[in-house]
Parts: C-alpha cells; sequence; structure tokens
C-alpha cells in the first residue's frame, strides 16, 4: 500500500461535526410533490398530519424553503456519543481491484443498530419527548430502524412499540432480541393486536407480512392510543433532513483534503441513506456551482426507480397513510421472499423520486447473487462484514472503479456503506452454500401492483 | 452533559499510532516462568517449539528482554483499516450514574471480528506468511478470535483451519457462518479427524468441548500437516506483546488531555485483553515511575486467580502443549454449561499471573446475572452492546464510580471494552427473560481440577 497523504480513515474532530441539518428541498427548483389526503386528494394540512406525527417534525416535513436546520444541542450529544463517522478511503481494495480510482466510503455501521438510521431515530424520538408524548410506533423490515429507534427510546426513557415484518421476525429472532434488549416491545406483523392487521390476516391468513402492511398497524396504534405517534425510518423529507448529516461529514472531510467526487454511490429503499449522504452535493449540483455522478443502486426484485411509476401512492398496504408522490411498484407490491435484507419498499423517497425524475441522478438494478459476491470480496478486502443492503453500493462502486482500470481514469468514487451484515448471516449462509438466487419479477407480475394505483390528485 | 474539552471520543492520528510494540517482560524484575516440556520437565528451547509455533512469534514468545519490538509495516498498514480504536470518555455513563469519576473506555469492539482479538491475528497471520508457510491452524471458544484470524487470513492468503468449542459452534451457528463467509474451515471439537479429538469422544461421548480440547485438536492438525502452524490468541506472551498496542494508543490519548488514570479494568479469561491495555502502565509501575491500581475482573464460575494455584500445568486437555506456570484451575477444569461467553479457560497468560502473584495487581470475580445487569445499563446508556466478556470489566468500573459517588472523589476509571455482544444474543434473552442462573463452583468441584496438576519442575 503506497504511503498516502490521505489517511485510510478521516474522522472529524467534535468541533467540525454539523451543527446544522441541510435541507436539499430549499435548493430545488421543483419541489417535491405535498402528502395528499386520499380522501379529499388535497395536500395534507400540519393539523391534517397531528394524529400522526410529531409537531416539530410535521414543520420539518413540511418545509420546503429554509436551508439550514440547526441540529439541537441533545441531539449533537448524542450523534458525539457514537458519530462522527469514518470516512474510510479504501486503499486494500483498490490495490486488490488495481484500479486508478480512488475509492472513499462513509462508514455508518459502528453502533449498535448497524447503521445509519440512528441518525433519524434519535432525532424523531427527542421531538417525540420534547412534545411530552409517553412513546412512539414504528414498524421494522430488516430490523435496522427498530434497533436504532429502540436505542434512542432507551436513551431517553420513551416507550417504543415496533411492529417488524413477520418473515424477518421469524429469520432474525437476535434483532428484536436487541430491542428488547433495549426495552422495546416488538410484534411480528401482520398481527391480531390491530384492526388492520386482523382484516390483513382474514385476508390472506398465511402471509409473512411486508413493510406497507407493518406500517399500516404502527400508524393505527399510534393514531389509537393518547400520548403516541408514529415515527418512520425512511421515505419522508424529515428523514432526509436528519440523514443529511452523513453527507455534511462526508463533504468536510473531503474538502479537508481537497477531493472532489466524480460519482456519488447509496443503496436505495426509501432513500434515507442515498438522500443523506448526497444532500450536500446535490445541493452544489442544483445551485450549478458542481456537477456530480449521483448513482441510485437499488435490488432488481424491487427495482422502483428502474421499474416504478412516478405516481401518488399509498406508503402502506392498509391505505391508511396518505398519498406521495414518488417512484413506486404499488402498495401492494411484496417482493420475492428469496431477496434478502431490506431495500424491499415499493415506493421511494418523494424527494430523490422528483429528482431522479428531473435528471438530477441516475438509477441501476442489481441481482442479489452479484452483490453477495460483491460484499465478500469487500470482506476479505476491507475487512468489513457489509449488510446486504450496502452491498448493492458496494457492487456498482467496484463495477465503476473496473471501469476506471479499463480507460486508466483516476475517478474520485464516494459511496455509502450504510450498515454492517451481522444479523444477515442467514443470506451470507445461502450465498456460501450456492443456494442464494435471483428473482426479477416479470414485466406481468409488476402490473398486478401498478394497476393498483389510487386516483390521482389534479394538483 | 457538559461541554468538557476532553471529546466523548479520543481518536489518534495515524502518525500519533504506536510504531512498536511495548513488551513489558522487559520491565518486569521477575520474568514470566518459561514454558517447561512435560516429559524432561526442561524449558522449552526455539528448536523445541519449531513444529507447533511460526518462527519469528517463537522469538517473541522467548525474548524476556526487548522492550520496544517494531510493528512491521504491513501489520502497521493493516492496523489502519481498523484501528485507532476509540478512546471513549463515558460522559452518558457518568451522567446516568451521577458519579464525579472520570469514566474512560478502549472500544476495540468495531471491526467485524468484534473484538481486540484481531490486533494479534495479522501479528501472528503476517509472521506465518513471512515464513512461507500454506496455513495455520487454532481453536476457538466464544468465536472472537477465530472469526479474527480468518480475517487475517483471507486477507494475506493464507488457509485458516479452526476447531470451535462444540457448545459454543452449536449455539452460535452465524459466529462460524461469518469465518466461513472469511474463507475458514470450521471443525466443531472434539472432532473425529485427530487422534486426540477422537480419543477425548470416546472417553467421554456426549461431551460439548472446551478450550482446552480444542487446542489440542489444533495443534496436532499443525504438527501433522507440512506447512502449517498453530496459532493462539491469549495466553502466550507473544499475543500480550501485539496486544500491546491497545495500552499504548491508550496512554498516548490520555496523555494528549493530561489525563493519568488511578484505576485500570480489564477482563481477563486468558489475559490477552488486560496484559494489552495494562501493558505501558504496568511498565511504568514496574519501573517505579508512577503508581495504578490495576485490576482484573474474572468470573466466579472460572475464577482462575482468585481461586487458582500458581503452578505449572497444561495449557491444553489432551496435554500435548508444553507446561506454562500460570494461576490455573486444572487443565481438566470445564466452566458450568450455564457460563456465557467467553473468559472460560482454566489458565491464565504467564506475564499477568507472575504480575499478580508479585502484588502489581488486584483480582476480582463476578456473577454472570450482575454482569448481564450491568451490560444491558451500559448499553441503554452507552448505546453499545457490549460482549459478556466485556461487560465484566463494565461491571467493576460501574461499582468502582460508585464508590467514588460515596467518597465524592473524582478518579479516573479507564476500562477495557473488548468487543461488542452482536453474537451472544442467545445469553442477551436469557438474561431478559430471566432464565440466566449463576454457577460458582464449589470447593470440591475446584478440587478435582486442581489434584490433576502434572509433576511440577524444579528450575
Amino acid at each position: 500500500m503506497a504511503n498516502e497523504k490521505i489517511p485510510y480513515k478521516i474522522y472529524l474532530t467534535e468541533e467540525e461535526m454539523p451543527k446544522n441539518w441541510y435541507n436539499v428541498r430549499a435548493d430545488m427548483k421543483v419541489k417535491p410533490a405535498p402528502l395528499v389526503n386520499p380522501g379529499t386528494l388535497q395536500p395534507m394540512t400540519a393539523e391534517d398530519l397531528a394524529p400522526v406525527f410529531c409537531e416539530e417534525l410535521i414543520a420539518q416535513e413540511l418545509d420546503n424553503d429554509t436551508r439550514e436546520v440547526p441540529i439541537p444541542d441533545e441531539i449533537r450529544g448524542f450523534y458525539k456519543m457514537y458519530r462522527p463517522s469514518p470516512l474510510v478511503r479504501a486503499y486494500c481494495l483498490e490495490e486488490k481491484l488495481g484500479t486508478p480510482a480512488h475509492i472513499y466510503y462513509k462508514f455508518e455501521g459502528n453502533n449498535t443498530s448497524g447503521s445509519h438510521k440512528l441518525n433519524s431515530a434519535i432525532a424523531q424520538a427527542y421531538y417525540a419527548k420534547k412534545q411530552g408524548l409517553k412513546g412512539v410506533t414504528t414498524e421494522t423490515g430488516a430490523g435496522q430502524w427498530g434497533t436504532a429507534l429502540s436505542m434512542a427510546c432507551a436513551y431517553l426513557g420513551l416507550d417504543c412499540k415496533v411492529y417488524m415484518v413477520k418473515v424477518s421476525y421469524e429469520q432474525k429472532p437476535f434483532r428484536w432480541e436487541v430491542m428488547r434488549t433495549y426495552g422495546a416491545s416488538v410484534t411480528p406483523s401482520p398481527s391480531m393486536e390491530t384492526e388492520v392487521g386482523r382484516k390483513i390476516l382474514a385476508e390472506h391468513p398465511g402471509t409473512t407480512g411486508s413493510l406497507g402492511c407493518a406500517i399500516s398497524e404502527a400508524v393505527e396504534v399510534a393514531t389509537t392510543n393518547p400520548g403516541y405517534r408514529y415515527v418512520l425510518g425512511s421515505v419522508l423529507n424529515q428523514v432526509l433532513l436528519h440523514q443529511s448529516v452523513i453527507g455534511l461529514e462526508t463533504k468536510i472531510a473531503l474538502d479537508k483534503y481537497g477531493v472532489v467526487p466524480d460519482i456519488i454511490i447509496g443503496c436505495a429503499g426509501g432513500g434515507s441513506n442515498l438522500g443523506g449522504l448526497v444532500a450536500p452535493f446535490m445541493g452544489e449540483k442544483l445551485r450549478g456551482e458542481k456537477d456530480y455522478r449521483v448513482i441510485a443502486v437499488e435490488p432488481a426484485s424491487c427495482p422502483s426507480f428502474t421499474r416504478g411509476k412516478f405516481a401518488y401512492d399509498f406508503c402502506d398496504t392498509g391505505m391508511i397513510c396518505p398519498l406521495a408522490k414518488m417512484y413506486t411498484l404499488g402498495s401492494g407490491f411484496i417482493p420475492s421472499p428469496n431477496h434478502a435484507g431490506g431495500l424491499r419498499f415499493h415506493g421511494m423517497s418523494p424527494v430523490l423520486s422528483q429528482l431522479y425524475h428531473d435528471g438530477y441522478m441516475e438509477a441501476v438494478a442489481v441481482e442479489q447473487t452479484s452483490v453477495f459476491e460483491a460484499a465478500e470480496f469487500f470482506a476479505r478486502t476491507e475487512g468489513i462484514l457489509p449488510a446486504p443492503e450496502s452491498s448493492h453500493a458496494i457492487k456498482v462502486a467496484i463495477d465503476e472503479a473496473l471501469k476506471c482500470k479499463e480507460t486508466g481514469e483516476a475517478k474520485n468514487i464516494v459511496f455509502g456503506l450504510t450498515g454492517t451484515g451481522y444479523f444477515d448471516l442467514v443470506a451470507y449462509e445461502q450465498f456460501n452454500n450456492g443456494t442464494m438466487t435471483d428473482h426479477i419479477p416479470t414485466d406481468e407480475e409488476l402490473a398486478v401492483g401498478l394497476a393498483a394505483l389510487p386516483p390521482q390528485p389534479n394538483l
């Protein structure tokens, strides 16, 4: 390994850590479309949203104008406990690939939730606490978000009720044991505890659940229990705002060494990591100051960007949530059960959807066996066992680095390594045993979900 | 949280990272007793050890005089990939405890092996590679060492054969799936693959194995397969040498802020973490420059220091290894099966044993339910889910901090947080369900192991 000036890991000092979140919507010429009431097809007001979400979070959700949002001191204190996350120069990976490219990754896995989700969990729990609530409800799929929220709630002394997609609950008992260790209650979804759960179980007795269904249950519980609100780990504008801390730290770290990225790559399920990672870079791009290639990587088995429709749709299966305008496969779409890890949401962040629609970013869909190949190669080279989600970004970062090898270009490639794969070893086992398969939905399979889109508002 | 000058996490720059390991034996007036041939009862020479260990590692094992051992550039390069580890000021823990004490912990869990074991694994794999070997064999109990060695071998392209204590193999399938992801072969021990394994299985057909037995198997395979050597993750002098990087980083970080520890606390199974953490501080103490209270914490169910004998004993059950002089419970001692996690070795590092014998450190034994109580409290307060091993140190650090609360003393308490508990959730589940129990061996139970000590050399 060359003795380079840039260290293997760039850490910011506490003083260098961001003091504000950055709201990319402030710089968007075309703002993301507003959430819409499914009954009236009119934009949701703060009042409409108040039974579901915390007040301060609603304000953040609806605010398309304020560019810099101060991070409250209490949240900054919590951030200092597990942040800054390292920006890693992947010297070992570069060497093994024999690429002239310079590869960097922002590693968000060095906390017990195992991912970047904690950045928004502590913010949402903080505002719930500030509002004097008793607790919050949420859903979780792969489990990172539920774990993150449990940690944040334990820290602040809030009650935490998690509805976990049944298939994940059964496959990942250790995931919910962690949540339990942090004092959360975890219920496999669909459950008999909610009206929507009972309805779904009556209609689909053997169902293993879906994120959309777990969302419906968590929202129902929040709106029917005094002192509770619902919180969500992705998709929403407020989440992207909190997650901007990832991109801001990345940018400060790169700026310290005068490095300008050519390509920025992130995995995309609901968009929380990608939206956070690219935020400040996208801001420069929107303001016409700089240009970057931004690539969203999604699973071929759940291809919202690359094969979905840009339309208003429900975020949940029970159709009790507001409609969001986004790239969607239809709220009834459930990825094939052979799909490992997260990134299984049928929709996508409205902010990222608008940016993609307006040509500010690209998207690519990759198959999971190729993703796990990249993951294992990365683990053996860079020493970190990556989460399946993060490995989508690794796969495309390696592809781009190999293109640089062909062309001889020393491009700067930055990608988001969202988390670790300690709770995904069933999937690694399948890969190691050669029993992992791919599933690309046919056009006919996709047509079913897309045909069920709700009536579109005329705004 | 107060706005203190000392940050939540102290990271060293690459330039500040240690360039040499520190060999505490150089400063010991009474050196640790030499390894002894169990047949002749004479000290083992480099020649005697050559069939088992790598040459360079034997030299390090026998060298009681060289104070500073340069860390080869290749190892420093690997260290830079996952080190420096943070020295964390436990502000949140201090606040929750309401203690005037200042608590620091050196957190070694931010790498995929989940512990400090990687520090010695990469060193031992490096010297094996340098010697032109094909591969290495080892044993693993809780699994951290096996994972660490797998990672190091994957990085260097060495074959890696791991013998894993059967009870852990069965309880922790994900642990060995990680090793397999890193290309290692993992065999539950005792196995039918070795003579010693077959013998033990014939004598104890239902045995769930022990570290001592797995060591015997790994040594047999190393000595009967050309191009292989045996490596060990704890106990040995060489391991403490490599692990001194923990203490050296800790000391540099504390020195930067002018902090002098009053108490240094580490968990002790074979002694690899404690020996590494305290090394440079112990050096100052041995040279009469400074004084520190050093506390070894061991499980009450495997109390080598507090209830063992300081005597020559086998390191393995098969009695094919050299004898080491150490605090031991007898090589036949197997901790109660209700004991969670590691720290289940019957013996102890000869270096630490000598230091303890000579009054340079204290030892305390704690029961596991109190350890898991401390672990859960710590997880909820500091955000890190700790390994059961590390939680022994947490327990005593909290006890000492609470004593400071009584006396009003603002002592500086430093402890080693060796790793994370992601693969110990079966134990956390027992604790959360209230089914975890304690087992303190009776004097009669201990007498059995101690009665079986080998003939003592007369050196």
